[in-house]
């Protein structure tokens, strides 16, 4: 929470509200228990409810809270399903939140184009099922079954970006609704375009401070004809990143690479029962054709054995993919398991992939020394790494140590060229660190954007820019 | 050329002239014959030569130029080699052009991370020989030896965008000058980020409108193993476009895949002396180990074979792939062969897949009811085709004709969800189509940015946002 986000003015959020109530009825919703899970943040920061909940229907219901809250200069947050990890939804300042929840239709599919047309509040895993049965299959995928228009708004990626890429590459097009209440139409259905500049692009990512998204135009992919999946233990954490590198510039087309250090390792031992070497694990897919799939595992596994990993497996049968990546799936409960009753902190940076494993490591050595818990996962194809700190919030010196090795964890990304956050975005979290990372030049340019586009800040104020 | 872009005061560009002179020496260039050079334009838009060519030195240079014209409201047009389409680097305000020429050094190559850190000026041709020796390559392909920031500037892209994808995705980040001389680096060199609004995107494709590349961050590729070529004839358009659908829903990692229609396989036979079957031709090429380029270029075939398609052939050779893709390479040539004496105008749009047999037929259709002649080749695998129009200039009503035809040709494009240009850009000749194309929201954001950034309108003033 920052100090310097102000409330809006009482008087004027009273008439916002009677103006909400009288157009939306019960679908404004303004009691304690609604307005507490719209703040729900699966971080540290302090839950920050807003004054009220619109459940929007269609986009003249997002155009008509835009209208009604710019009126009043009150603030508007937009809510997908609200897995964001840096308090991207909370409401420091107070406001309306629009939950975009019944928001969840799949307009179109194109599936010559390998396109479809959705609303914003529809979540990936459900999207996916209702594009199975036409052989395509939406690939970002950052765990949580988020809704789709929050993953664009906080540019997602996860596991697989390191074939499919992330948010920015697979938005087509969008519609936003402007602080005025006007509908952007970013672009056209067209597979690439060079006309003007790219709204697009300047919407995904800007966590709702610019726009509301009200529809989205997004890329999908044939489901592939064959999954491989791979897993391969390495004696440091060096070595598999040196097999990462490798795979990558032979141009194997990795669709997932994750990083699983010697912590994670015994968490998920212990949690889900396996017996894997208790040293740095890579599990792998592979997407393609069958002959496809079992040359580029096989390639993976001479770089493999050239890097010093051991233990390589690879399998095309469904039970035993699950079973080879069964420690993935459960990394986050499994690092719970750790320290029961502690809080987790998940956060994430990205570095060069040159950088990685001197990043990895330095970060491993941090947490010994700061005597601290952490499992290390990594979608190590991007130079992206997540650390899940256990902290017991009731120990003021833990605390204070997980707070330092948090700030060193960012500084440290940024000073390898890296980026303090890959994949979780600024929100409350990390203002602080956007101008190290960027220099004043960067931030005031996006301050000139923020004004431009919201003069009056109405658009989730206190996220992403950190106070002048 | 467009009426309402209004020169800058003769006093003021005297002033900007004297402090430039004075800082920049020889350096400042105002003969009559450089300032031709750098209004020439590739497309039938008249040349506006600027009042002062700079050949700047260092991004300190560049900084200085847009102080001392923003001083005195004196318009800025970056200048890489010249080669768009568009009158991008016209100067129907006057001003000062800032030639890169000499800003064309490659300062770091970063190969663990595929990356390297390059001046604005350097072309793709000469960065491409520089990189060979470490197996590294830049994909971007837009025909002509273009310079790398002139190419981010206008979001080139070109026969291989279809694998690679277009400078929107290959650029990591930008060094770039605000019209207050101030410099923004947007982004980190992490390959992913999710850490505040995407600069890089904003700045890809803003045809030196909002700031000017002082320096980029780019994506390489490794040199593929084996490159593989075919050609395959196709009774139709349709029948090609159907081939191309296929080929890309089943996953074919095609790294190239164009479409020359009849007209333009009559003028390469007679150009280039071969004998293809004068009907529509797709040609193609295919990156991997030897393995994966035969078995892709043979999916191919079949798929090609199921379709109509004949003739069909591929090889690995060099000197038999060059003899394959000589129709393509010569293409531009031979359509100029077709009528010795007339000028060309090529024009691009860009339409999602699906449509693109409809797009073409309905554009050659056009062409034979004008009496009319363009040869049409296209990056068919982005739904992405361009006219070679063939005009005699002197013949008023031919001219009447042809405007008429390339008005439509936009239209149509539009009209089936496509764009009016996919990698050209706005420049002074397509600024009336953006509206129609996104509607009036999308075009009064774009000025709000344009307003945000560059309030004085000195960066290239008359691009890309028509007359309010």
């Amino acid at each position: 929470m920052r100090a310097d986000v102000q409330r809006a003015d009482a008087g004027a959020l009273a008439c916002a509200l009677d103006s909400l109530a009288a157009r939306f009825g019960n679908r404004l919703v303004r009691s304690q228990a609604v307005r507490e899970q719209h703040a729900h943040t699966l971080s540290w920061l302090p839950r920050q409810p807003p004054d009220g909940v619109v459940f929007a229907q269609n986009t003249t219901d997002i155009q008509d809270v835009v209208r009604i809250c710019a009126r009043h200069k009150v603030p508007v947050i937009p809510y997908g399903t609200g897995t964001s990890l840096e308090g991207q939804v909370n409401a420091p300042a107070g406001g309306i939140c629009i939950d975009m929840r019944d928001m969840n239709r799949l307009i179109a599919v194109h599936a010559d184009d390998l396109d479809c047309v959705i609303e914003p509040g529809i979540t990936r895993k459900t999207l996916n099922e209702l594009l199975r049965d036409q052989g395509l299959f939406f690939p970002i995928d950052p765990g949580a079954d988020a809704s789709i228009g929050g993953m664009a708004a906080t540019r997602a990626s996860g596991t697989n970006a390191v074939r499919y890429g992330t948010m920015r590459d697979n938005v087509v097009a969008m519609k936003v609704v402007r602080a005025d209440g006007a509908i952007v139409n970013t672009a056209s259905r067209a597979k690439k375009s060079s006309a003007g500049y790219d709204l697009t692009r300047l919407f995904v990512g800007s966590e709702g401070t610019l726009g509301v998204i009200a529809e989205l135009t997004i890329r999908l992919h044939g489901i592939p004809e064959t999954i491989a999946a791979a897993s391969c233990s390495f004696p440091t954490v060096d070595a598999a990143c040196r097999a990462t590198i490798m795979a990558i510039q032979t141009g194997i087309p990795l669709a997932r690479i994750e990083l699983l250090d010697e912590v994670q390792i015994k968490a998920s031992n212990a949690y889900s029962k396996l017996s894997l070497p208790e040293t740095t694990l890579l599990l792998l897919e592979f997407h393609g054709s069958d002959a496809e799939v079992a040359a580029q595992s096989e390639r993976f596994g001479e770089i493999a054995r050239d890097c010093g990993g051991g233990n390589f497996e690879w399998t095309t049968k469904a039970e035993d993919r699950t079973r080879l990546w069964q420690a993935r799936h459960d990394a986050y409960w499994a690092a719970r398991g750790i320290r029961p009753g502690t809080e987790s902190v998940t956060t994430d940076v990205c570095v060069p992939i040159s950088r990685l494993a001197e990043c990895v490591t330095e970060t491993q050595r941090d947490l010994r020394e700061s005597r601290l818990v952490s499992p290390i996962v990594g979608h190590v194809g991007d130079g992206n790494f997540h650390t899940i700190l256990l902290c017991d919030m009731t120990d003021a010196d833990e605390l204070r140590r997980a707070e330092g090795f948090l700030h060193r964890l960012v500084e440290r990304a940024q000073a390898m060229d890296g980026t303090c956050t890959g994949e979780h975005g600024i929100g409350q979290g990390k203002q602080d660190y956007l101008k190290g990372e960027l220099g004043p030049g960067a931030i005031e340019t996006m301050r000139m954007l923020k004004r431009a586009l919201d003069p009056d800040n109405i658009f989730n104020p206190g996220k992403i820019l950190p106070p002048e």
